[in-house]
């Protein structure tokens, strides 16, 4: 074992005690009254990093978020790993259904509990412990690294692609890793290929200029909470098929290598619907349910408000009505061109008698990453020497547009090496990671350092 | 001029006053925080009606709100007359879209601007006042006089029907005197002779057993705010028809005479439209909009929430959604069996995906009073020498589910003798009364018992 695995072994409650330190920052990027919570959040992994003795260690204010960057690439004839991940976190509401408090991290059944656990905050860390693991035990760090940790993921990444773009030679690399996505299973280590992109729209529908009595107008001017549900209707037919003109037009569709492949991953679907208590799944007909909740497009709403939503009964014909609605997307789709279509379709489908307003949320492109990649490879091999376990390679349904753009900006490709669990509960109440997988996923990002150098194409 | 429409010339500013006294309590029913404004409220019109002498005044707890009441009949050879009010008044919320504060009343423009102004504290107060014109000015008061004021009208008065039953002797009289309605328009006095009646529903849908990433699981799992707002599209087809089996097998079709009543009724429907700032009405294909106001059934959502509905976005597939929907009922339609078959629907159209579940909240009765009935035709004739202009007959929207209780057990007829304007906003923020028709309704209450002993048919 090398003295870098060693030092990963020796120092598991300590990485515990610090990633603990960061979890109880609530650096929730979408609410803006926790700015204060965001630069500390920044201000930890900075120091952080500044302790590692990188050749370069900064951070860069944005008009958002500040961005930690470091580097350190002594090597001349090694590859340049860029290192991406994110300390923004969702918000933790329903704070009601948490058992434990959202932001005090607390460990049960070999799990941490705490927002941020397993998105992105427990990930991301692993390759901050795995670089300090070469620094402290007095190795070489095996190839050229640079890390990015942004605070606006769960935003859109509003000021990430601008600041590529400034730094485009800052940042050459040969790929980027990034730790954000869950594994095929526990104890199944895997390698996600392909992401979706995402369309983020929210919309209003305006009835009468004020809530009415239901009793005085009821029957006679349109309810927009009726409206609204009724052009939500209107987005699929009974085959979950999208009802968006064009909105299928540039979806490059599942070939029949992609569709084994799909089938050959180890699905339980019996065991999927148990653990969400559901009778039966749901999703586009003629696609089982990994396709659809990986290689095709969605539409969902994720969240919906209008009326009276208090206790008891009030008899009110509400003036407007409001969702959010956003699209999964699929290569080749383009979020700018779903976000115009949807907007052209609500407003078409809207009757006369409200007025509709649409805007648009942050999106992103999907991607889908070359099989063949030696960096794929590397980490591969690097995940079946600390799992024991041979790799999967699948795709997955979230988002991380920031794929796309690394591709479109500095020409490589990203590798997913996910540490997470499906059933992590990201985004959800009782988020968690487990204490293995972290332990673990330092020592793979550690052993793939290791490894990259000797699977450089020659 | 009688000595008692002098006293109310006389007093008007001491009325609006002790008018202001009793808008400054919040006493919402549908908020159980607020138990201790309800008894201050009770106790207010409890010291008013103390105050004037009365055979009998007592307060009568029930196992919710308590019921006001008092009585006053010396004359063997008079009619009785039940004066019905309510003095709990809706919520106030959206607090933030009232100009001033809800339970702060404000004049302004000729109007007080208070919660409950008009519905109902404002309208029953008259009755309390046109009371003390006789008794404070030296007179009889001309007729019997009992008197019931509720607490709980806006949660379906669940407490006064077993009151009435029980104090089924007591309560004995001619006619129910009611002032919790619109007249037709300013200055244009209408006595309403029909009410629709109430269903009120509560449903909830619940998908996956948490919230989860629209990522992960989106396109594979049913999302149960989609689900709710495809079920409450299948409520109504396209024409407006409620698609309910059974919903309108008990509804008495509009007679030739009703549609040519309401058609004769003044009603533009431009500056109905202007109004509201709605560019077209909608409704029930085949009738007038005054018809579908009052003479047909309607279904409205009153309510929605689920999912994220916070600042930005959030990616989040929710786990449960829910409404309120409540439905306008008319003759012969029963609440309970209207109830049922809501129930039934809903869970006909759920998809196997979901679990639903659906509670019912207070509903009520449709009503129709006679219109030879003599109390009506004494109403009118105070009206007219009070307001100087011929009254309307029109039905009403709204709902008063105790006028058919009353008919029920009382055997009496209803009189609904309504000071207020379509335009009061009751129900919604910036509710008002105009000052002008607070002291015309008291003078047109005084005035009504005046002349009813003489329309007595012999």
């Amino acid at each position: 074992m090398s003295k870098s695995q060693a030092y990963i072994d020796a120092n598991q409650q300590k990485f515990l005690d610090e990633l603990f330190e960061l979890l109880r920052i609530p650096s929730v990027s979408t609410d803006s009254t926790k700015k204060g919570e965001i630069q500390k959040a920044a201000n930890f992994l900075l120091d952080q990093l500044k302790s590692l003795n990188l050749n370069k260690v900064e951070l860069f204010e944005t008009p958002g978020n500040p961005i930690v960057y470091g580097e350190h690439c002594p090597h001349a004839d090694k590859p340049t790993v860029l290192i991406y991940g994110h300390y923004d976190v969702q918000p933790s509401d329903p704070d009601d259904l948490w058992d434990t408090p959202a932001f005090e991290p607390t460990i049960k059944d070999g799990n941490i509990y705490a927002r941020g656990a397993s998105d992105d905050k427990g990930q991301a860390y692993t390759h901050v412990k795995a670089l300090e693991s070469f620094v402290q035990s007095g190795e070489e760090i095996p190839v050229n690294v640079k890390i990015i940790l942004e605070g606006e993921e769960e935003i859109g990444s509003p000021n990430l692609v601008p600041f590529i773009n400034q730094h485009k030679d800052m940042l050459t690399c040969d790929m980027v890793l990034i730790s954000d996505t869950a594994m095929f299973g526990k104890d199944q280590p895997s390698i996600t290929y392909g992401l979706r992109g995402l369309a983020y729209m929210e919309v209003e529908v305006v009835g009468p200029n004020r809530d009415l009595h239901s009793g005085v107008y009821g029957g006679a001017v349109e309810n927009p909470l009726n409206v609204l549900c009724e052009m939500i209707a209107k987005m699929k037919d009974e085959d979950g098929v999208i009802q968006i003109p064009g909105f299928y037009d540039k979806v490059i569709p599942l070939t029949d290598a992609d569709r084994e492949a799909s089938a050959a991953l180890p699905f339980d679907e019996e065991a999927y619907k148990k653990s969400l208590d559901i009778d039966d799944v749901h999703g586009e007909k003629g696609y089982t349910t990994l396709e659809r909740a990986s290689a095709r497009p969605t539409l969902d709403v994720n969240g919906i408000w209008g009326g009276y939503t208090g206790e008891g009964a009030k008899t009110v014909l509400p003036s407007k009505a409001n969702a959010k609605i956003s699209m999964r997307l699929v290569p080749d789709q383009d979020p700018k061109e779903i976000a115009k279509l949807f907007t052209e379709y609500f407003h078409a489908i809207a009757p006369d008698t409200v007025k509709v307003k649409v805007t648009e949320h942050h999106g992103g492109h999907a991607s889908i990453t070359n099989l063949d990649f030696y960096g794929l490879k590397a980490a591969a091999k690097a995940f079946e020497d600390v799992f024991e376990k041979d790799v999967l390679f699948s795709r997955e349904g979230g988002s991380i547009p920031i794929v796309a753009d690394f591709k479109k900006i500095l020409g490589v490709e990203s590798i997913l090496m996910g540490f997470g669990l499906t059933s992590d509960a990201i985004h959800s109440p009782n988020e968690k990671f487990s204490i293995q997988d972290f332990h673990r996923g330092i020592k793979t990002s550690a052993r793939f350092f290791e490894l990259l150098p000797d699977f450089v194409e020659k």
